[in-house]
């Protein structure tokens, strides 16, 4: 029987770590958008919930906000600012009537997450992002960054909550 | 100066250890609902998302459906059944239009998560819950089990969807 080199079997298992262990979530290899030159954060969807909401009109969408464990640790510890390092993802869904649901409860009140719309980011680096309350901005939709325009939006959309450090969402107990 | 005892240091910092390793959510030395026997996971609000969504009617709520890891990877991989150990938990909260968010969208639109109202739990055990589909169901509110009334409601409401294991919620990409 032929002995398979010691070597090749460093070097498979080596790629198989490395292939096994990409994240299931996040395009670390994706484009980053203008201005503030954040890319998808990877393993964003592993991220613990913020808290959930619903906007009607144009957006017509539910939505989820995650926080990456700096964030979640500032929110449970209720301390302002956020600091450096701390990440917000906004997901949102197209809100959807569910048809199934509402057989079993026997009316039409139910509503459901149907197809991603886009997602949002809220980076801090009090330093990079002085000039925007320490915040950068990032939005993604199918991966593709949003265009400078749409992002010189964000900061002043945020500026009214700049008491609770410009983040709009509050932990969900 | 007197030397603080080596024993009484070990002793102390044990306790330091246990108290602050404690789970942030979950109440794992509270009551267990009836029938199915099962207590608040402890770390829940710790799990990933699966999904959220927004019922009408009486229950008025915003809802979000997290996943222990065992839930999330089945969910993942798109495998059915659901492997025991798996665990389904569904946090609502009531449905609030928030007069902040609508002032900076200039229209009244947005609904976000105020108190909670009650936290339910799918537990799956193919052995021990034979009778209900391999799931156990359990609703606390304010960490207080549901009656046995309501818990025998539970599976009836869920057959419809057979198909899919008996649980409603689709993972939103």
């Amino acid at each position: 029987m032929k002995r398979i080199p010691f070597l090749l079997v460093v070097v498979v298992t080596l790629a198989c770590v490395i292939l096994f262990s990409a994240p299931m979530s996040g395009h670390a290899d994706e484009e980053a958008v203008p201005i503030f030159g954040i890319k998808i954060p990877a393993g964003y969807r592993d991220w613990k919930l913020i808290s959930v909401a619903h906007e009607e009109g144009n957006l017509n969408d539910l939505r989820a906000l995650l926080g990456n464990d700096v964030a979640i640790k500032a929110y449970r510890d209720e301390k302002l600012p956020f600091p450096d390092g701390a990440i917000i993802a906004r997901l949102a869904w197209n809100y959807v009537p569910s048809e199934e649901n509402n057989k079993v409860f026997g009316r039409s009140q139910s509503f459901v997450a149907g197809t991603a719309t886009n997602i949002q980011f809220m980076v801090k680096d009090s330093t990079k992002y002085a000039a925007t309350g320490g915040w950068g901005f990032a939005q993604f939709e199918d991966g593709k960054p949003a265009d400078e325009a749409l992002l010189k939006t964000c900061f002043p959309c945020h500026e009214p909550v700049k008491a609770r450090d410009f983040v709009f969402t509050q932990y969900a107990p």
